[in-house]
Order: C-alpha cells, then sequence, then structure tokens
C-alpha cells in the first residue's frame, strides 16, 4: 500500500479578500501562516514523515511547504516545484472580486466557473500583464503551453503528466510523499485518483491546511482516504 | 563570462556558543535570521537574481537559502541540496565547546584542526549518536562515504565531484547560481577554485551572510571576485 498526503496551502491574502488569484503570486495571510505551521506540527505529532515533496511555482504553496518542513524538522527533503501543480489559471478573473463577479455575471455563472469541471473562465491575452508568458519563470516553456485560462479539465490534463512521471515513480520506490498544492490543483489530483463523476467533482472542496492522507493500492486506486484532524478524530471521504 | 555568488549561512546557535558544530544540524540564531534576510535584500538592491540554488542538507544553510529567496521574492527558484555541500565534519569535536577543547589540547593543535589544510580532527566511531549514518538523510549513502572526522582536503575531495557534475553545467549554460553554503565548505571551494597555495588558505575566512561574487571565465578561472557590502562598497579578494 503506498501513502500519499495532499495539502492545500494555508489561506493566502487573496483569499482574505475574496479575489479570484489562480497564477497571481500571492502571499500567504498571517493566518495563513499560522495554519500552515500548524499542519506542519499535527504530521509530525501523527508520526508522519516525508521522503519528497511536490509542490507548485507559487509562494503560497511554497511557504507552506517551507513552513510544515521546518515544523518536522525536515528541512533536509527535498522539494520540486513544478507549474503543473500550480493552482487553476483562472484567466481575466486573475483579481478580480469574487462578489463584484458575481454582480456582473450572476450568480450562476460565476458557480459554473467556479465548480464546473470543463468550463473556462473568460480568457487573458498575450498582451495582458497577467499572462503567465511575461513571468520570468514561465519562459522556459513551449507557448503553447503556458494558459490563457484553465477549466478544471485543463489543469487535470496539464497536472497528471507530471504525477506519473515524476511522482508515481516515487510512491512505487516507497517514498513517502508530500503534494503540497492549491484548492483546484488538488481538486484535479483527486478526482483523478478516485475517477470522480461530473456531478460529484461540483462539490469536492478541499480546506486550507488540513493534510488529507490517501492509500493506494498497486494499481495506484484509492482504498482509503481522510482528512487529519488537530483533535485526533480523521475525517471520512465524505466530508470532501 | 560566469557569474557565481557564494553566501555563508547567517550566525547558528553554536557559532554564538562557540561550539564546533560540523554536520551537527544546527538552526540559526536570531541574528543569523536578521543575516540572511538582509543578505536578500541587499542583493535584489543590487540587482542580483538567480536561475537555481544550490545548498547543503542542513538547515542553517536551507533557511538562509529560504530567506534569501523570500526576500527576493524568487521562492519558485528550484534549490538544490545534497549533503555534499556540508560544513567539513569536526569528528568527535562536534558540539564540544571551542575554548574547553583549547585547554584540553593546546592552542596550536586546536589551530591545525580549525585552519589546516590535511589535518583530521579525533574521529567519530560509527556507535556514536552523532555518526551521520545513524541519520536518516544519510542512509541512501555508500557507508564508505560517510565521513567519521574531515580535513579540509576530504571536504575539497567531495565537494569538487559535485561542483564538477552538477553547478559547473548550470554555469554554462548561463544560469545564475547561488551556492549557499558553509565556512568550510566555501573555503574548499574558494580554495579550489582560486588554487591557493596551503599558507593563504590557513587565513582565509569567509564571513557569515556576506554575499561572495565570482566571475569566472570559460576555463573557470577567477577573473574577478569581491565583497557585495551593504554600503554599495564592495570589498575586494585581499579582504578575504
Amino acid at each position: 500500500m503506498m501513502e500519499l498526503v495532499l495539502l492545500r496551502h494555508g489561506e493566502s491574502r487573496w483569499n482574505r479578500e475574496n479575489r479570484f488569484t489562480g497564477w497571481e503570486d500571492v502571499a500567504l495571510s498571517e493566518q495563513g501562516i499560522a495554519e500552515a505551521t500548524s499542519a506542519g506540527s499535527l504530521l509530525v505529532k501523527q508520526g508522519y514523515a516525508f521522503d519528497i515533496v511536490y509542490t507548485s511555482v507559487l509562494k503560497r504553496a511554497i511557504k507552506t511547504t517551507w513552513l510544515v518542513l521546518e515544523h518536522m524538522d525536515l528541512q533536509w527533503v527535498p522539494v520540486m516545484k513544478s507549474w503543473r501543480l500550480n493552482e487553476r489559471h483562472y484567466g481575466a478573473l486573475q483579481g478580480r472580486d469574487k462578489k463584484e463577479t458575481v454582480r456582473v455575471h450572476g450568480d450562476e455563472q460565476v458557480h459554473r466557473w467556479r465548480r464546473g469541471y470543463s468550463e473556462r473562465p473568460p480568457s487573458l491575452t498575450p498582451d495582458d500583464g497577467r499572462w503567465p508568458g511575461n513571468d520570468e519563470r514561465y519562459r522556459h516553456l513551449y507557448i503553447d503551453l503556458i494558459p490563457c485560462a484553465e477549466s478544471l479539465e485543463d489543469t487535470v490534463q496539464r497536472l497528471i503528466p507530471y504525477w506519473h512521471e515524476m511522482i508515481v515513480p516515487d510512491l512505487q520506490r516507497g517514498r513517502r510523499v508530500l503534494v503540497s498544492a492549491h484548492g483546484n490543483s488538488l481538486r484535479a489530483l483527486v478526482s483523478y485518483l478516485e475517477d470522480l463523476p461530473v456531478e460529484d467533482i461540483l462539490n469536492l472542496e478541499i480546506p486550507t491546511a488540513v493534510p488529507l492522507i490517501y492509500k493506494l493500492d498497486d494499481a495506484l486506486l484509492p482504498r482509503d482516504s481522510f482528512y487529519l484532524k488537530k483533535d485526533g478524530s480523521s475525517g471520512d471521504a465524505a466530508e470532501k
């Protein structure tokens, strides 16, 4: 049985301000720092350790990783950073206030953008300062890989090759893996692992900084999954 | 011309307590945290940026790296951690008070252990709790690679293969490289790069958290080197 731990970053400043974030590189809030710290303490108290961590190239996930490793006294563990674990790209909605967006586009449309599987938010254009091709960290990417907006399905498409090429071989070697990422990149991974029907994906929400433990069999099928809770109880999959 | 930045970690708790540290995994002191932060601010203010960072598997160098990257807003930059960049292993002296050691072994002997090139401090034995083979992070190493005590020459021997295999190819590709390491692992690298005679190595001391810039030609020969100073001046090689 292989064990995988998923962790969504602590609250970011824009989570707090209720703005669409996506690939915008927003720092953790003070509360987010506290959440990440407490996730690290919880993991170490429950006897978890890691041989490798995979994270995105966004500072809210990286800082969460650093805080977790620091509080587990595992600073030396290798950390791999990839854009393929980034949050879903929110296109032209990035930076926009969520309530304001509801006022302009209507509740139903915004819900489809936020929770739908194949619905893409309005696109950025490459001349927009927010377009990732203007950011140094993505300059090595083939231009067709750089998104202007992503549906959750798009996020699954760009994440799963990384899962199979990088993460699965580590799990198969018996390594204890932490994936420290984002609400929607983890929804993408969970929906893929669980082979969830679209209507279940709509209701899937992963809370910030609560470790989600997966036990996978040799065929990478989930045999068990639960959230690690502070009080020692473990929330089951139904809570997702 | 290739550019390389070397950085010794900020003050550790044992630097402060005047104890031999070596491979003991000691955290930065409060002053060390402040030093690392200010190195990051200085680098960004002077227009430096990095494409990759190489560091050790010891938390004082890793935390220094994290603080520097955070203050440069470069959290996404890849960080490679290797035992080959660790501090020199101080053998049975690790954890011992430096003054007490002078009292027991005499000033001259301790000076030879600290500053000599080929002099090895007294060895640990593998049944010692301090022997690195008892530490999870070194368990993948072939046992003959795990030191019981190192001279600076030993440190050069285990560092230089990593320099050539990992760091040099990045420099040759034009990448901006930071090596974030330790007093003696950086002395080892500098003495190798500069091809210093043993008597000059004795006097080489690298201050904590002051970026040391090297310009190397295509044959990896140093053409210029200077310390980056807060007041905008740059100390030249003579200060080393």
